[in-house]
């Protein structure tokens, strides 16, 4: 007798095996020290890096790359405060020269008030960039429409906003991230907008294929705890997700049948 | 440098310590055998057992306690089937006498559309058991004034329940929830109503010490694998709570500063 | 042609008949005046009434009555700030001697932080009152098992709440407003709790009998302006519930049959 | 002594002033006899109707124009079943060459399954329609940066789902409408969703101008009663926007102070 079960298989993407679903960034934190040790305790073996804010090269100051060894993580550089295509796809190039990285995660930014993607410019930047060689994780809203022409232009991850960055509103449209995850055939991974670890959860229970989050580990009080826990909340949500729940009854149904009782 | 944080404190009911704080049920599972690697998968170290129907003694049928070891986990007996007090007390008076259990799950059930705890019933039941020496963990309404009212008496648990008995609706009252918790000393632990893993990290993340669930577990596609999810679910809940969130806001706010940018 | 529809039947509480489902407070207004026009506004016909805190008949200060006229609107005194059985019941026959009331709103408090009814003492004095002649509408938790025994001592209206008075939270659980709904005989009426305009139609689309609010009207920023919404609010909910909503679908169903297209 | 409020202004679409901001549609009625009654029950001023499915000019079979007077209801055509840009253009310049229509509602569907708009050729065509000199209201997805795109392009009325057309699930992201409100100078008016009362009155509550819909009344049990129903709902949640709402509490806020009591 044994309590086995299948292991779930790993999240492929562009040929990168991740056996951990959560992927985590590098904002907000205290320190880099801290965020070290965030992404220790989350489990996660990607992170991501704005490239316009982070110090990976500089050794006059500190370095990200001192704390948290690109060896050991998958360095996922980012484009936050991007605004238009060109911004991003020459951010992504000059990152590409320096540091080799060839997997990176787009995002073109728009207003600051809700710092949702710009699509058009968005799907414009994505076709340049896999066109120039490069794997692109997509950061993108919700409409499952763009996300097919994400996935048609040959994005690796598919990943939408659950609701706007930083706000930790949890995912407002279950309804739009299930049709995404219905229709796409690379990984969805939810990006922006988790607030805590039954949001994270939710958002796995939909069907996702991972979760990155930010600000809702870096904001905790305290940012390592939070990071354990969203490392339990996503394998939870997945393994409930693969377990398949219970259906919902509008009444009770007692655990104990009521009739032949001893 | 290390991720390492304090550990949790263990759950304690009545003096017994419990590392998980997830406890699970004997209800709607194939066999005993499945229902016992369920719990090893769930990681729980209490069990709940309803005296009426589950058996415990004849040797010519099929017996829980051939499949759950009474000497490794801790047996909680419960009076599921009871609709009056004194039917709840016989009920546990003869377990004790038969098995020593001592620490009990008194439920008092009302009309079977729902399954809510009759309140007056289960107040006066509690009062009889407690005379009698018992420690009471008690299934109750979410009514925070009759919550009080059984920690006065005595109960060493407050169980209000999140929803129906088996419907899997999730926690329908999250104020009520939050104001037992608040007014609380002894363990809250919500009893029935869960239905899937971000239900009982919702839970735990309203500060509760524990989840006690049942038909969520027993009638997943694959319990095992659900009994896993569940595992996770709970430490997540309750590292979010103990971690303190972020505060919820209404508008963006990046991750990556966009003044300042190199 | 015409879009007539049948009239709903009137509101019947104790023998009285109502055409306004909708009842509302005289609380926290900065003056009579203003909740007399809140009250001519909201077309309610039935207004409660503070015993202990509205003053009726000191000729020497305002008084209610100067502004809303008795004669033309049914008062309803009501209990509020009453912690015990007797106190309540003591206020009810002092109000009946001096005016006569005999149709009463019963509430029996706890703990102020969250002023539940103590149900205990609600359904003890409930039947003191009913035993002495008393028509008893009774604020209530919406615990179903407790509606039903108020129901059974005689009560004229159920009154659960939504959510905490005066917490503008809407209803936290229309699983049990629902459960009590289809078990009661006698008028449900939600009491406590609605926020906004919403709020008071989901309480009549679960098929409630009425709404009864003070605080969403009075705190508004215009209350004469919100008691009309409210207004509108209880009749849509009411017609919403009549005319039996459709279902909820998982995909979109076109409006205008996608085949067939000339 | 009044309870006179000032009237609220009119729905004003590209010039032409509505009482009512309540749109009604004209698919999935039994009759052209049974929609015309809902639209006189609903108050609504306006009507949509799908150019491809309606019949307008052929005097052979039943005429929607027989039932509803286009002299006296604003006729607003639509788009439906359009899955280009050019399809949609062609349409609606076949229909003003016919019956002279020039304010429009711009429809431009992608996938049957969720008939979500398909934005970049909602832009061009709403574009090659303004150019053309319609007067365009425009059926969107619920992101602002596209509602932003399309108020810039020129069009009269941004119009955002609030769930998929026909499916009845309510507003599923409160958050975007609330920042398209906020954003917006031409009328907001949600189209699509609705699936009871307190759906249109969130809508309205939002701060949005109008509500659009069809199925919600067609496919009610009684169409004429929900028709109804909404009429009330939207003045309710537009009174109830205009009042201002009082803030939520998370504890209980006595109506009847407890201090100072008689």
């Amino acid at each position: 007798m044994t309590a086995k079960i299948a292991e779930d298989k790993p999240l492929v993407v562009a040929g990168r095996e991740l056996k951990s679903r959560l992927i985590i960034g590098t904002g907000k934190y205290q320190s880099y020290e801290q965020n070290a040790r965030a992404l220790e305790a989350s489990g996660a073996e990607m992170i991501t890096v704005a490239l316009r804010r982070v110090n990976l090269s500089d050794p006059d100051k500190p370095r990200l790359v001192d704390f948290i060894d690109p060896e050991k993580y998958v360095f996922l550089p980012n484009t936050a405060g991007c605004f238009t295509g060109e911004d991003a796809v020459r951010t992504l190039r000059l990152a590409r020269e320096a540091g080799g990285w060839n997997l990176v995660k787009l995002e073109v930014l728009s207003d600051p008030k809700h710092l949702y993607p710009e699509m058009e410019e968005t799907l414009r930047a994505a076709k340049m960039l896999i066109a120039d060689g490069f794997d692109v994780m997509v950061y993108c809203s919700d409409d499952p429409v763009y996300a097919r022409k994400l996935e048609d232009a040959g994005c690796c991850a598919i990943m939408p906003l659950g609701a706007p960055i930083g706000s930790g509103l949890g995912i407002q449209n279950p309804v739009n991230i299930r049709l995404i995850v219905e229709q796409t055939s690379v990984p969805v991974i939810v990006d922006a907008g988790v607030g805590t670890a039954s949001d994270a959860a939710v958002a796995m229970e939909l069907g996702c294929d991972g979760v990155l989050m930010n600000t809702a580990i870096a904001e905790a009080k305290d940012p390592i705890r939070m990071a354990t826990a969203m490392k339990h909340a996503v394998i939870a949500g997945r393994e409930a997700y693969l377990a398949g729940r219970m259906t919902k009854k509008k009444y009770a149904d007692p655990s104990s049948p009521l009739s032949g009782l001893i």
